[in-house]
């Protein structure tokens, strides 16, 4: 039927998340209909992003330059290291636009039943980081699952120790959210932490 | 946040079939952590097909060399001609493995409501490939579409004036099919197409 080098690039786009050997026919045929539109652009795109790239030694964020533009814009306070799990969650709370401070990401979250140690993740350097005098407050924006609360525990009881401000984000009620389709959890974590109107 | 670059990559991505712009952020982060395993395969598989696919000038499929090798395996019998809509559809035929003859692909379907006419498909091609003295039959694999079964009406009407056999795909219930999940007009064709068991 298709010859290696399409079965091939199929296999490959099959390996991309939540696509699958159906998928990347389409998307390979996609590709092959429409060369200069869709094929040589993301060829381009690709050999751009490989070659240009680079992970911020300071922040672990991917960008161009080195450190990366969130680290040297002076007009984010850097007053705030906000710890995230990974560069998609760092870009999430960019589309957010509240945040205006410094990041620091782990590359992953403790994980008894993955054997992920603190050693294999970066607190040393997030201690190191942290402890600069420049740091007012630590956030802690890792997920609300039982791995993200576990190393959030572990970087505040750290952090504390050394007298470093750590907070975390908020539990409750998510904007446009209907009660009735809340789970149980959360809507005790929003009563417990009520506010005065 | 992203750079112009990754934000480039992800905008390319979205416009793949099937993605959009959360996917594709997904994606662009996938391949940006998974450089040499993931990116660089992709990348030089692109390369592969963009230089070397062309479609085969006899039927339309794609190939790296033309005459596609469907077109010239020997193996193959030249006396049945299949007509399919486009490359996807001959995939699926070849997947199924049951067809050994030649393909001839459209590369469209009539249709009034979005303008496309007999001139714009490659109707005349496939009359003089019909008309070859080593073809014996012709299959119309077109789609059960109203667009797929005007097509065949059309080209069937016009290959019977020249007095070419002309078969199309069984109507019925599916492999593994439930009568009772069944669309009527599936369960009446296959009922006036009953065959003696």
């Amino acid at each position: 039927m298709s010859t290696n080098e399409i079965e091939h690039l199929i296999t490959v786009l099959g390996r991309l998340p939540g696509l699958g050997p159906r998928s990347g026919r389409r998307i390979a045929l996609a590709l092959l209909r429409r060369r200069t539109t869709l094929l040589d652009p993301l060829r381009d795109a690709l050999t751009a992003v490989s070659e240009r790239v680079v992970e911020c030694p300071l922040c672990g964020n991917l960008d161009t330059c080195t450190p990366c533009r969130l680290c040297t814009d002076e007009r984010r306070d850097a007053g705030l290291l906000c710890v995230v799990r990974d560069v998609a969650d760092l870009w999430a709370l960019e589309r957010g636009g509240e945040f205006r401070g410094r990041y620091f990401v782990l590359g992953g979250l403790l994980s008894a039943l993955d054997g992920v140690r603190p050693e294999d993740l970066g607190f040393e350097r997030l201690y190191a980081r942290a402890a600069e005098e420049t740091v007012r407050e630590v956030i802690l924006a890792l997920p609300a699952t039982v791995e993200g609360q576990t190393t959030a525990h572990v970087i505040a009881d750290h952090l504390e120790a050394l007298g470093r401000p750590v907070t975390s984000l908020a539990q409750g009620v998510p904007v446009g959210g209907e009660l009735d389709y809340l789970d149980d959890g959360t809507l005790s974590a929003a009563l417990r932490a009520r506010r005065p109107v």
